[in-house]
This record gives structure tokens, sequence and C-alpha cells, in this order.
């Protein structure tokens, strides 16, 4: 049974719900995720295969969506706790709403609160939601010119996943784009290629993870 | 050389605006559309090869992009008049801007203008530009179940197209979600598959497109 809560942007400080997310966050040791992407990029696949992947890792999801229950639901039926929150047309997560939720969580046996925020590469940059680490993920078939195009997304990115890359050649992905793109805005960061269906950089994505943990 | 204009969204009656905007085009016999989808589900590429594929339509394209004139040069080279719009970090374009570029271009010539909106499946539904018909795409790899996450971009449509139908296979896409999901919000609409790599259903949306010339 999935809890759906529906909630509109409050236009208040948002660096203020932010802070207060993240000091809830660290007094329970756990690490806070964001991730960000166009619709369809693969964020909710991931994170279905990545609970399976590691039962060891304790997962909570905040699934972001503008309506429906589905992703949810499949972060359900993978195996770890979810809570939906419905915008009903806002296009991005505030703060404000990951602070009104986060009582529902069990934060004391949790590593990690992933919020995967609405399908969106461009209004969830301008958002912080207390976040410890942002992930933004680009899929293949987007192309290769998106970090240019939409560089918030990326240039406050402390991850960049580069999707469905079982697919680049067939959609004529170039990697050498992204990696020269982002080195004039984001520089420290290099992107990660990974696959749900080869397994491609699945590994290197668990390592940081896993890294991350703090209890 | 491409003509990059940067604006702002005006908050103002946008469909003040919006009504501006058809006036121009009616008094010139200027089919508009409106073109909304994710980031890179394929609106230059199908444009590019409209514009290659057809050249008894007289065709100028508005760019809408964040940033860049990638875009309006693609068109441009695929041999047709453009006009970049940079909006600098708004999610959508609004009717203002529409209404203050199109004297830009040689009405009297023209049978479209196309207005590529800015990638992003949710903000631009709500703001209509004077486009007598609005197109959104969908592309395979974004996934079957986009028509119920973001109804608003569908259920605002008058054609729905979707694309890149030579990976479906690969990415597992199922055209009969996306039909039982149109049924229940857009029920006069149904969506015509397109791929520029195989040329499915191009002779269809080029009949359509003819269908609408007004001079």
């Amino acid at each position: 049974m999935v809890d759906i809560v529906v909630m509109k942007a409050v236009t208040t400080d948002n660096q203020a719900h932010a802070d207060a997310v993240r000091r809830i966050l660290d007094k329970n040791r756990v690490v806070g995720l964001n991730l960000v992407s166009s619709p369809g990029a693969g964020k909710t696949t991931l994170l279905e295969r990545t609970i399976k992947d590691n039962p060891d890792l304790k997962i909570a999801v905040i699934e972001g969506d503008i309506f429906t229950a589905r992703d949810a639901a499949r972060i359900e039926a993978a195996g770890a706790p979810s809570i939906q929150l419905n915008t009903e047309g806002a296009c991005h997560l505030t703060a404000s709403m990951i602070e009104q939720v986060l009582p529902r969580l069990n934060l004391a046996e949790l590593d990690f609160v992933v919020i995967e925020n609405i399908g969106n590469l461009i209004c969830p940059a301008g958002f912080p939601l207390g976040e410890h680490k942002r992930v933004t993920l680009l899929s293949t078939p987007e192309g290769s010119d998106k970090v240019q195009k939409y560089p918030l997304a990326f240039n406050t990115a402390d991850v960049i996943l580069i999707t469905k890359t079982d697919i680049a050649d067939a959609v004529s992905f170039d990697m050498t784009v992204v990696e020269k793109d982002l080195k004039g805005i984001n520089p420290k960061v290099e992107p990660w290629r990974v696959s749900v269906v080869t397994g491609e950089g699945l590994d290197r994505w668990y390592r940081w993870l896993n890294g991350l943990k703090r209890k």
C-alpha cells in the first residue's frame, strides 16, 4: 500500500527548509541523495536494481511525480519503503515538501533517503532539498548535446550518470561531447556510464554508495 | 548566422499575447505549430527531416532553448529560416516572446511558423503561444508510462507523435499502454508512430502538414 501525499509548492525560503532537512538527516546519520533528470532517463529503474542488488544498504525513496503512484509502487515491489509525493502540476520538489514527509520514515534504521525528483531537467536544479549529494542522470537517447543546453542540472551535480549505455550506439550517443562540455561547466565531475541492462558501471555506483554510509 | 534573442518570461496575461500572435498568423495565412516534449525526444531532428523532405512547404522555426544556438543552426543548415530564443533559465516559452520575434520573419512568404518549445514535458503545457495546433512528442526510450505521469502535455495536444520507433523494441516500449492511457485523457487523438531513421510514419505527418497549408 503506497503512501501518497499531495503537496503544493511553498514559495517561502526554500533554503531554510533545506537546512532543516539536512539537520534531520545528519542527526540520524542518514545520507540524502537528490536524483535529477528528464522524464524517462531511468531514475526509478536504477533505484529498483540498486535496492535489489544491495540488501545491506538500507534505502528509502521519496518519489516525486506530478501525478500517479507508479514509481513508489515499483520501489516497494523492489523491497524498499517509499513515499509518493504528487505535486499535481508543480514542476519540481521543494525542501518544505521533504521536511514534511521525513517523519514518516524510520530514519533510525536507514542509511539513505533517496529523493527521486520530478522528471524535469530544468526547474529542480534551482531547488536544493537538503541532500548531501545531487545525482544528475542523462540517458543516451536524449543526445550528446544536453550538458550545454541544460547546464544548471549538470553544474550542480556531484555525480553524473550516463544511463542506457546499452543503446548508446543505436542512438549515436557521443560520450566525448559530454566529457568536453562538462569540463567547461563542472570540471571536477567525470560522468559515469551505467546500464541496468548490461550491468555496466553498476559496481562503481554501488562502491560510491557504500563509501557514503554513515552507520 | 543565427539570430539569437535573449528573453525573460513576462508574467502578464499570456492569453492576451497568444491572441495577438494568432491574429498576426491569421492575417498572413500562416499556420502556427507548437512542439512540446522532453529534452532529446527528437523535435529538432524531425524538423530537419521535414524541411529537407518538403521543399514545397515554406517553414520557419522559432527555437526555444535555455542556452545555446545549436538547434537554430541545425534548422538553418537544413534549409529553413530560424530564430533562436534563449530564456537563460526560464523553463518554457511565453506568447509574449513569440509576439516580439514574429516581425523578424517574412510571414508573407511562409506556410508555417513552427515553435520548438523548451525541452520540458511539464511547464510549456500551461502556456499557449497562439499556435493553431499543438504537437506533443514522446520518444520510445522515455517509457510507456509517461501519458499518465505528465497528462497536461498530452491532453492539450492536437497530434501526438511517438518518436524513435526504430528502437522501440530495444527499450521495451509498449504502445498499447500509451493508447490505453490516451483514451482516458484525450480520446480524440490517436498517437502516430514516427522514426526519422526508418522513415516510419513520415508520410502521414507530411500529409497532415500539407492539409493544414493556407496558401
